[in-house]
């Protein structure tokens, strides 16, 4: 079988994508999870948006605040030397080459719709948006598995605390139901089978140790999904 | 209430305990777990045992080998400029201020018992030994619960993979059954609840993410302890 890459890609660019924030850009729509929802093909975005830069002598980080719901953003002088801005994605402490302090986007998931699977159109507001404290950078990177007829969707959560994997299902692509986090950070790129074996649930995921060890792909079973 | 250190302490030091492997000496019994069975209080040490130096030149480092069972010993020499041994418990690559490459010595689980809770004697054997591929730098600090006639016995396994919790079970502390890691890289110092709560187990577990934050405590709900 040959395998070509359509010629109309990219099927969604940043541009199709409206800000969600007043005085935000989205400057990413990307890493989507896929799945059929009756007639319409689902492709779940993951939007990054990011405060419009007025000054580039400003850096800025969106925090999204559980309490009001709304993102807070924090502000740095690029030449404050005790951090590093060298990768535009991120705010490192200075000296700190793996890890990260702060995120300069803010992440969350939106729907596209298709009939034809060609042209997506993108709905308007977020379908999951963070909400919780282990959230606060934004939620990352969907994947969708159905399972009888619940769509189980699950992500990265980002916060202080790590980044961990964390879950919501939906039968409808309209409401949804959290389950929490369903790996404990540092562990992301999570997929769950979508038939038990011998009566269990698996999922391939990556944990990333971090004094041993490099980030590795892993298999763990569940009788429960959680 | 008041609490005084104990006078007779420590109840077993590495002298009270018999080097399991040949030409090797204990250079750890600690961090142990505790439990009652039948009349008996079970302590389950820690043992760490490295291969006795003989050339203060030579950095040693005892691995086990899934294959033959046995333990194989890598050799370094103390000046060699790849590796700091700063650290006489580790060898880390050189520049590796916080991770390490391999161990210096090799930690497994044996059963000191006593009557009265103050006079304890040393099993000759390990109770709990390495036995697979995510365990050949070891298994260390035991934690024992008990739920109904089980006792439960977790501790950190750790490998060329990372550090990761892993449990057995046994009834009456001769044989074991093995269900495999319960918490994946990187994550130890497990608690496992010893009653249910509305139905459910639980356990506090402390991973250690690599990104972005700090080893944390976190607590973990399981339907079926794994």
């Amino acid at each position: 079988m040959n395998v070509y890459r359509y010629e109309e890609n990219p099927l969604i660019t940043p541009i199709d994508v409206k800000p969600h924030h007043d005085n935000y850009e989205v400057i990413g729509a990307f890493n989507a999870g896929i799945t059929k929802y009756n007639d319409e093909i689902i492709m779940l975005l993951r939007v990054a948006e990011r405060p419009i830069i007025e000054d580039v002598n400003i850096v800025k980080a969106p925090i999204y605040n559980p309490q009001t719901n709304e993102l807070d953003i924090l502000e740095f002088r690029s030449d404050d030397p005790t951090y590093d801005f060298s990768d535009p994605r991120v705010i490192r402490v200075a000296g700190d080459k793996e890890g990260f302090k702060y995120l300069t986007s803010l992440s969350y998931l939106r729907i596209a719709r298709s009939k034809d699977g060609h042209q997506f159109t993108v709905d308007e507001k977020p379908f999951v948006y963070p909400s919780n404290e282990l959230e606060t950078f934004g939620i990352e990177d969907p994947r969708i598995t159905k399972i009888d007829d619940t769509y189980y969707i699950y992500f990265s959560a980002v916060s202080p605390v790590g980044v961990g994997e964390s879950m919501v299902s939906t039968k409808d692509f309209v409401t949804t139901e959290h389950h929490g986090m369903i790996f404990a950070p540092e562990n992301k790129d999570v997929l769950i089978f979508p038939e038990k074996i011998n009566g269990k649930y698996y999922a391939i995921h990556r944990p990333v140790p971090k004094s041993v060890g490099m980030p590795e792909m892993w298999i763990a079973e569940s009788t429960n999904l959680l």
